[in-house]
């Protein structure tokens, strides 16, 4: 019944085709430079925040997928600088190399990242996807189409909680009530920011025990044809899957990342930090702003790690 | 007398305390939020440049610094998914990791990078920066400082070629005569772009070697008083290491870097794309836009790979 | 009180100079050719014991001293090999990488991996050890030097225990009274294995959790002069530090390690895997055997991971 | 036409099944306990030979098959340590990290490490091995296999010069009049060594340019069959890839591979450094030694890197 019922949605909000054969790109097609120069306008006051979690040893990996938080080191300090300005070249420095999944931060989803019935968005085919990288739909194809408006449903402020419950999925009457009460209206190639309070709940804690693994408020699975009717070019939660945990569809583990990803080809942010971003349009009442979020044009990569800012 | 040469330059253009004891900013201090308004402002037509180059095992590093290029390996790949959806849990999916030296690619320097007889910006010490990093003035200081009004000077252009000579000290009298034959001003809190055309020879030839050991044309160590008073935020350049090389001053060599990140508290951008950006803006005849180059918050970095968006 | 015993206790057992000035081995200098001919005649049976742990994701390390599990990645796999012969080249195959802290599984210290007031052994600064690695004492210097004639006292066993308790320090006594019961006498050039059971309970639970930084049994800090007078050239244990946890001597966190690597000179081997070669000692009544444990030599390292063979 | 040589090749070495549906260690399966105790009877001088080559970045690999030379970085070093033994715990030390491909340096390849027709040694499927690495003849399984008599034949020396010309294939006769010359018999269970001089000429030349993809002295094809009969347990060679480069058999780039690793089930030992080894032997006259080569058992993993022992 659980397959039925995928099955269902998934044809129902499948794009392939919709931009073209050789399309790469999905949803974010709906972005159109009229829709960037629009967007731009709403920088008004020039405050920014950056939405990109710290990238450190303490972080949200615990072994999910064998994923692993951003390992740091460095291969030159300050430990034995020359004081002298003629020794060494005359100065001293210092050079540092990172160990990461591409996906342990903030991040990206490229439209490689998830498979279903063997297929890829588009219908490419799963086994492009080899260990040396994918040849369709690499994170490196969007590498400089990555800023729109950005709208943010502040689901958590919304439902008057500091943040939703583990497990609690969000309806499409969460996000039609909570975009009525902030007077807004999601609009074709916005990039929709979701808020639960939950990477904010894990920072202030100071633990991310379970946060890759545990209970997680999410997008609900069958807020699905609401994403693919809103024409949302993209979209970045602050908790780890976009979608809620436990799955509301057992055995299938991220329903709704199999409904996006490779069927209706959205592009999927994960891990956003909007804590600041949130108290600021609470303030102001303005959740509108210019979103830019480039991802590292990381060749063949199936994701990408990002900071992005929200421009006021 | 190299010596003495650059020890009047550092202390002509140095910003120690300049915006406070406690400062890890520098010049990136410039940057207002009535600066990022009127930036935004000229986004028109909505195009975005982006300005990061591939991240690939085919790169600018060659050794320099113990210096690699990006190795980018796959943990979960498309070979062997499931293709009945309930296998798996429904799915299938891939996810890839990367291994790089922070400044291998196009990047910001912190001001933890490059030290002055054994001092930082704003006069920190350099045992700071140990092999557990840097406790002052890490990349991550900046995570959302990194907006504004970006201005491009196309030396080469301006110069009636292709790319600039390897070698070639880019001068004072070159960056006022370009400016005044694009008619822009370079202003406080710009980021500076400038070009050398030496990143898009190098991708044009498909060819790196040399890139980061050779002779590179660059910003002459000579404009420092000049970077200085023009009171801009950052500078970017398509070269390696955005000053010239060989040296002007040897047996110094890097003494621009010098004069900028420890004293003058500059944000140096290295190894930028503008062959795309600077093609629009000489059809367009407009050589400014809103830069947005957000890094990846690396905590207790001293560098950080960027892809910036010049968007107009 | 603490740092007058531990300066009593170094200055008993320091070998400084006693090699020379320049050596480099320490007490790897007691393994003569005569010993090593002497070590291979006591294999009979040919048997071989291997005992370096497996290298892969579930390990010891949960992050003391920021160390983390080896992570195993794969390059080429066989997802999509061809499987006609004339296709690729006629064949297929598969090619993998690692990335490991040198000291996170069964493994050498180098004399350049602990310090004692500033000073490696035989007086070598510390600051000879940068962020290039070490110029001194590094384990790239022995690595044709470590075989001679094992011996196993298995204080577990002697003490009637599958496993001693954590925090139990193995005395003198225990050293004696187990070598007695054994009927073998440790002797120059010897290294000695001391099986305490805790790797061996480690793997049977199937959990690590702890073992880095918790409780554990070890050799106590006043073995130091009996290691010294029985003039053994290395010494590994079934644990994580060689010492018992936690330490006899606060507030050093390590006290046999000040001891015995930057004072003795004496490499110590840690996370071995004693039990299948336990079992075997106890059954044929032979505690001694032909120990063979190359490390691999990483140039300027202080470890280097081993899989060392006791051949009987 | 080389398609049918190397098919009647590989039908007429091929070992699957003699010693078991279930075997996944080919002809290691040669090496008895009493073989094991015969070749330690052979060490009598106590003299120790270490046949790998250093691990750093100066080395073997320039980018065949993406591999990389090894990557070590401190993460803990001497350059900012305590002095007064009360701080920091009362001491200082260093730590360090490596990341290699597991096939950089001296190494044997695992029989998973290459597939024919889309199958590994003993009929498995190439597809076991996945990006998770392989389930079946991983290189752990020999974790406690790889010691016998080693028997070097120095093909070099016997043929008059310090090392094969580049494309020099080793023949039969060569091997058969080396044996002859050196008054020694290849038996059931060695590990043969071959000397080309390659390695020794890359060391000398401090240059290993092209080591990875240029002309190489190394085994004929059409030793295989002498390899079969001859029954050694595994071979290691001081060259990139055992066999001669070019290939004698076009467009198969490694047809000995082919015949050997998933036919065979040979294991082979690449970038051996057999020099000061070699002039030992022809001093002595002695060419048989006990030959300890424990691979690191990394769980899953194709290859392993190695420091062998030859102790005479």
């Amino acid at each position: 019944m659980s397959e039925a019922m995928l099955q269902g949605m998934v044809e129902r909000v499948r794009n392939w085709g919709r931009w073209g054969a050789d399309d790469e790109l999905g949803t974010l097609n709906y972005i159109t430079p009229q829709k960037i120069a629009q967007a731009a306008r709403l920088v008004t006051r020039g405050r920014v925040f950056a939405l990109g979690i710290p990238l450190q040893r303490n972080g949200p990996q615990s072994g999910t997928r064998q994923r692993f938080n951003p390992i740091h080191l460095m291969f030159r300090d300050g430990g034995d600088q020359p004081t002298d300005v003629m020794e060494g070249q005359g100065y001293g420095g210092s050079d540092d190399v990172i160990i990461m999944p591409l996906q342990c931060v903030t991040q990206w989803d490229s439209l490689a990242h998830v498979f279903y019935a063997g297929k890829m968005y588009n219908g490419y085919d799963a086994t492009l996807v080899t260990s040396s990288g994918t040849s369709k739909n690499s994170i490196a194809k969007t590498k400089d189409k990555i800023v729109s408006r950005g709208v943010l449903l502040d689901i958590a402020r919304y439902k008057g909680q500091d943040f939703l419950e583990p497990g609690y999925p969000i309806s499409i009457d969460d996000l039609d009530g909570c975009a009525e009460a902030q007077n807004i209206r999601v609009d074709t190639g916005d990039i929709l920011l979701v808020r639960t309070g939950h990477v904010g709940r894990a920072l202030q804690r100071g633990d991310w025990a379970d946060f890759d693994s545990g209970p997680s408020p999410g997008m609900s699975f069958y807020t699905a044809p609401w994403l693919h009717a809103k024409q949302i070019a993209a979209i970045g939660v602050d908790n780890y899957a976009v979608e809620v945990r436990p799955s509301e569809l057992p055995p299938f583990r991220s329903p709704l990342h199999i409904a996006a990803i490779p069927n209706m080809g959205l592009t999927l942010g994960e891990i956003f930090f909007l804590e600041e971003l949130a108290a600021d349009c609470a303030q102001d009442r303005r959740w509108e702003f210019l979103l830019v979020a480039p991802p590292l044009p990381v060749t063949a990569a199936v994701g990408a790690p990002i900071n992005p800012y929200a421009i006021k």
